[in-house]
C-alpha cells in the first residue's frame, strides 16, 4: 500500500463531495468525529438565523411561527430514517443520560413483575450510574447484572430479566455486539431491550425495527454532527407508546401542554418522551448534521467507514508493529464499528505528542489510544497520513519528554 | 399622567442605556419577557464565535482550552450574584422540569421519616407533574398537599412535612409569596423548602443565603435573557451540598468523569446536580444575557420594574376601566413581581388583536391576559403606548371579529 493508492482511493470515493459541507481546519486530521463531529458549514448561518430572526426578530412568535415547537419532532422523524424507526417513534430532547434513566424507568414499569438488569461491565460509564441512581429511587431492589465477558450476555437474560441495557458499539474498543440475536433472546424469555447507539447513529446503519427493538437512545454530537453537546435522540417503538411511562413527567411531555391543567396526562405518542422546555438553538443546529447524514446515506457511509478502518488497521500493521501497541478493535470490520483502538503503556504521551502535530485521537484511561473515522469528511489521505505522523512519533521518540506526559486534559 | 410625563420619566431612567444592549424589532413593544426575554445584541455574535471558532476550528480541545467544561459552573457562579446566593452553590444545567426532579428527589431523601409534601394548587403545571412522576417511582407514598389559598400555606406545613415547592412569583397573578415567612417556618417544623424562581430571577432582588434557603431552580430564558430554551439552574446551599443526592447520576455529575470507572461518586460540590453532557452553544449564549443583568444590578432593575408595573396600573385604571377587565395581579407593588395579568371573558380574541398591532402579550387559558415587564429593555413610553393600543381596540371593538377569535396559537 503506497500513498499513491490511497490517493486514488480518494478521486474515487463516492462520499469524496461531502467533506465539503464541513468546515475543518487545514493543519487538522480529526479523528475524533466520535467524540464531536466537526462543525457542518450550513450550522453557523442557520444558528445565526434562529438567534438573530427567530429569536431577535420574531421573538415569542417563533414557537409557531418558526415551527419551535416542532424541531424535538422534526428532528427526530429525520433520524428515524437512519436508524430504522417509523416517523412518530424518535423524538429529539435532553441528553443521553437523562434518556437513559426515562426508558429504563419506563422498561422497568412494563415488567413488574421481574426484578433483574442485564447490561455489560465496561459499558459506557453514564450507563451504569444512571442505573445506581434508578437502583436508589426505585420501590423494589432491582439486581443490575453488569456481565463482563461480551459472550456471556445471551446466556445471562433469562426469565427473570425485565430489562437489557446495552450499547451496540463498544464506546472504547468499537466492538459490535449482535443486535439482533440479544434482541430476540430477550423477547424469547420476555425481557425488554434499550439499545444505547451513542456510538453506531451516523457511522452505521442500524435498523431498529428490523430487528423489533423496544427502546433506543443516541447522541447528537458525535457521527451526526450536531454540536458541542447537542441534545440526544429517543427511541421508543410504537406498539409501547400506549403504556411508556417515564417520571420525568413535565410541561412539554403533557398531551396539552398549554391548557395548564393541574394534573399530568401523558401524550399520546412520543412526545411522552419529553420532560421540560428544550434549546432551541441546540435543536435548530443538530438538524443541520443530521440532514446531511440523510443526503449521502449510510450505506455509502458505511461503505467507506469499513474501507477507511481496513486501511488504517493494515496501515498500522505495516508501520507501528514494532513499537508496542496492541491492536484492542476487532480485525474483521462486520465485528467493528467506525472506530480503532490500540493500547500502549505510554499511551497518553504518544496521543499528546499526535495531537501536538495536528492529529487529533482521543485517550481513554488507562492505556487506549482512540481513533475515529467520519466518512463525510475524511480523506483516505488523512487515513495515511495519521499513520505516518504517528511512526514518525514512535520513530524519533518525540513523546517521550515532560510536555506530554503530563497529564493535563481533562478528556 | 399623560405622554409627555412618560417620556420625562424615559430621560431620567437610569437603566435608560440598558435598551442597547438588546436588539428589539422596531414595529413591536415586546411585553412578553416573562415568558421569552429579548435577544442581547452579543448573542449573535459570541454564538457565531462558539459555533465557528471554538467548535469548527479548536473541535475537541475546546472542551478544555475554551473552558466547556467550565461553563455550568461559571455562569451559575454569575447567577448566583444575582439571587443571593455564593460561589460554587448554584449550576447551570438541563431543563427547570428535571432539576425539579432532582431537587424534590434529595430533599425527600434528606427527610426519611417524612411522608408529606407541601405546594401550591395552581402552581406553574410543570411543578406539579414532576412530583406526579416521582411520586410514580418512589418506595414509600408521598402525599402531595396542593394548597388552594395562599394563605394557608404556612399553616400547612407541619412536622409530617419533608419538602415544602413553591413558586415565590405566581406565573399568572404575578403575586409574590413570602419566602423569610415561609422558609422560617419549614425550618421550624424541619422541613426542606425548594423555591422556584422562575418568575424572579433577573427581574427582582432574591437573597437565598439571607432567608436560609435549602434549594432553588430558576429559568434561564425569561428576565435572563438568555435564549429560547436556554438552559436552567439549580441551587443548593452549601451545608446540604455533602449529603444531597439526586438520582439522574450521569456522568458529568461524577467526581471524576473522565476516570471512566463503572462506580458512580457523586462530585463534592453542585456538580452532582448535573447528570450528562451540556449543549454548549446554549450555554454560552445565555452567559451573555445574565452578564447584562449582572451590570446593570439588580436592585435598580426592581426599582424601574416597580414603577413600570405601576404605571401600567394606573394606566389601566385611567383608561380600561369600562370594558369589563379585572385586574388579578396585586394593587400593592410590595406583593408583585414584574408582570401585571388581568381576565376579560374575551382575552383571548382581545390578545390577538393586540398581537397584531405589535403589543405581545401572552394569553394563558382560560381567560388571563398577561404582560411582562422587562425593565432592562422596555420604556415607559412602551407603557402608555400598550396602554393606548389596548384602549383603541376595545373602543372599536376590532378583537371581535373571526381573525382573532379562532384558537389557533398552542402559546
Amino acid at each position: 500500500m503506497t500513498e499513491a493508492d490511497v490517493f486514488e482511493w480518494d478521486v474515487a470515493d463516492p462520499l469524496a463531495g461531502a467533506r465539503e459541507s464541513f468546515s475543518l481546519p487545514d493543519d487538522v486530521i480529526y479523528l475524533d468525529g466520535n467524540s464531536l463531529g466537526a462543525m457542518p458549514r450550513a450550522a453557523a448561518s442557520r444558528v445565526q438565523e434562529v438567534v438573530e430572526r427567530e429569536w431577535g426578530h420574531d421573538l415569542i412568535r417563533s414557537w409557531n411561527d418558526n415551527h419551535w415547537f416542532e424541531l424535538p419532532y422534526r428532528i427526530g422523524d429525520k433520524i428515524a430514517g437512519l436508524i430504522g424507526a417509523d416517523t412518530g417513534e424518535v423524538v429529539v430532547t435532553d441528553c443521553v443520560s437523562i434518556n437513559l434513566y426515562k426508558l429504563v424507568s419506563a422498561a422497568l414499569k412494563l415488567r413488574p413483575g421481574r426484578s433483574k438488569l442485564v447490561t455489560e461491565a465496561g459499558n459506557f460509564p453514564t450507563d451504569l450510574y444512571i442505573l445506581e441512581g434508578i437502583q436508589s429511587s426505585r420501590a423494589q431492589p432491582l439486581e443490575v447484572n453488569a456481565v463482563a465477558d461480551r459472550d456471556q450476555i445471551i446466556s445471562a437474560i433469562d426469565e427473570q430479566t425485565a430489562v437489557v441495557l446495552l450499547t451496540d458499539v463498544h464506546y472504547k474498543t468499537g466492538h459490535l455486539l449482535d443486535m439482533a440475536a440479544i434482541t430476540t433472546r430477550a423477547h424469547d424469555v420476555g425481557a425488554l431491550v434499550i439499545w444505547d447507539l451513542c456510538h453506531s447513529a451516523g457511522a452505521l446503519p442500524v435498523d431498529l425495527n428490523a430487528i423489533g427493538a423496544d427502546f433506543a437512545v443516541g447522541c447528537g454530537y458525535k457521527y451526526l454532527n450536531g454540536g458541542p453537546g447537542a441534545p440526544s435522540f429517543v427511541f421508543a417503538a410504537k406498539r409501547h407508546l400506549p403504556d411508556a411511562r417515564q417520571p420525568l413527567s413535565g410541561w412539554w411531555g403533557h398531551q396539552s401542554p398549554f391548557v395548564f391543567s393541574d394534573e399530568f396526562e401523558p401524550a399520546d405518542g412520543i412526545g411522552r418522551m419529553m420532560s421540560g422546555t428544550q434549546g432551541v438553538i441546540g435543536l435548530a443546529c443538530a438538524e443541520v448534521g443530521v440532514d446531511i447524514s440523510l443526503r449521502f446515506g449510510m450505506t455509502a457511509i458505511r461503505d467507506k467507514s469499513v474501507r477507511m478502518t481496513d486501511l488504517f488497521i493494515q496501515l498500522f500493521d505495516e508501520h507501528l508493529a514494532e513499537y508496542g501497541f496492541q491492536l484492542v478493535s476487532p480485525r474483521d470490520s462486520q465485528h467493528r464499528g467506525s472506530q480503532v483502538a490500540f493500547t500502549h503503556a505510554e499511551g497518553y504521551a504518544i496521543m499528546q505528542a499526535l495531537i501536538a502535530r495536528g492529529v487529533i485521537g482521543d485517550f481513554r484511561a488507562p492505556d487506549i489510544l482512540r481513533f475515529g473515522f467520519a466518512p463525510l469528511y475524511l480523506r483516505y489521505a488523512d487515513v495515511w497520513q495519521a499513520i505516518m505522523t504517528l511512526a514518525e512519533i514512535m520513530k524519533t521518540g518525540s513523546w517521550d519528554c515532560d510536555e506530554f506526559k503530563v497529564v493535563n486534559a481533562v478528556t
